[in-house]
């Protein structure tokens, strides 16, 4: 490991799971696009490779994002907050689709009239997105 | 409570702590200002008080942000994600100082040659901000 790698694993403050939460933002615009959580290994392999490669708690596996829907998340800048316990990514969204459901954000819900109202619309469906349909 | 409040936290998939992220956005500028954390209490102060309420982790209590600053965050839109385990605030941030550090953001280290390079710079001392100096 290098002694970069080294440092920036020492320096952030994992959770009792070994992870810590990462914000992906639009690099451009400023739209905040997710949140997802790295470990360690997600982390300099983030920075490595210079993509979003995040830890899927769900699955138990690291997740390139846009490995199946090539909506890869170019790593423009890395930011950590105060706390060192959070992560902010600014990155090219690839695609320019983030969310699985096929829409930009996954934030597409607000709050409104005492329910979560959908604004935003779906750019490609998700059928398309993976694969199911030629 | 309200059918909205009930509905409310029906909806959101809290951790086994019983929260969820909450990330805090300037409504005008994009910029992500913090990530902090809300249980189902703080969410709906949060809603019915029309300014971002908190779970303060550290010290397990309500934590109403800017209750000793002044930097009150004055909540203009919420969203929640795909998978309803995240929720995103727009707010306007009153003083324009989010973090306890004086800075506009909890963000203000970017990784860059190898370590984490402080960007942005002190708007008002700690000590100002939390009324050690008169």
């Amino acid at each position: 490991m290098s002694k970069d790698a080294a440092d920036l694993a020492q320096d952030i403050k994992w959770n009792e799971h070994g992870l810590v939460p990462a914000i992906a933002q639009d690099w451009q615009t400023g739209e905040v696009l997710m949140l997802a959580w790295m470990n360690r290994e997600s982390l300099e392999l983030t920075i490595s490779e210079g993509r979003a490669i995040y830890w899927s708690r769900s699955r138990k596996v690291l997740w390139r994002k846009g490995e199946e829907s090539g909506h890869v998340q170019q790593l423009k800048e890395l930011r950590i907050d105060c706390d060192a316990d959070t992560l902010l990514m600014k990155v090219e969204q690839l695609g320019g689709i983030a969310c699985h459901t096929g829409r930009r954000s996954c934030f597409y819900r607000k709050r409104a009239d005492g329910a979560w109202q959908v604004t935003d619309e779906v750019l490609q469906s998700p059928d398309e997105i993976y694969g199911k349909t030629s």
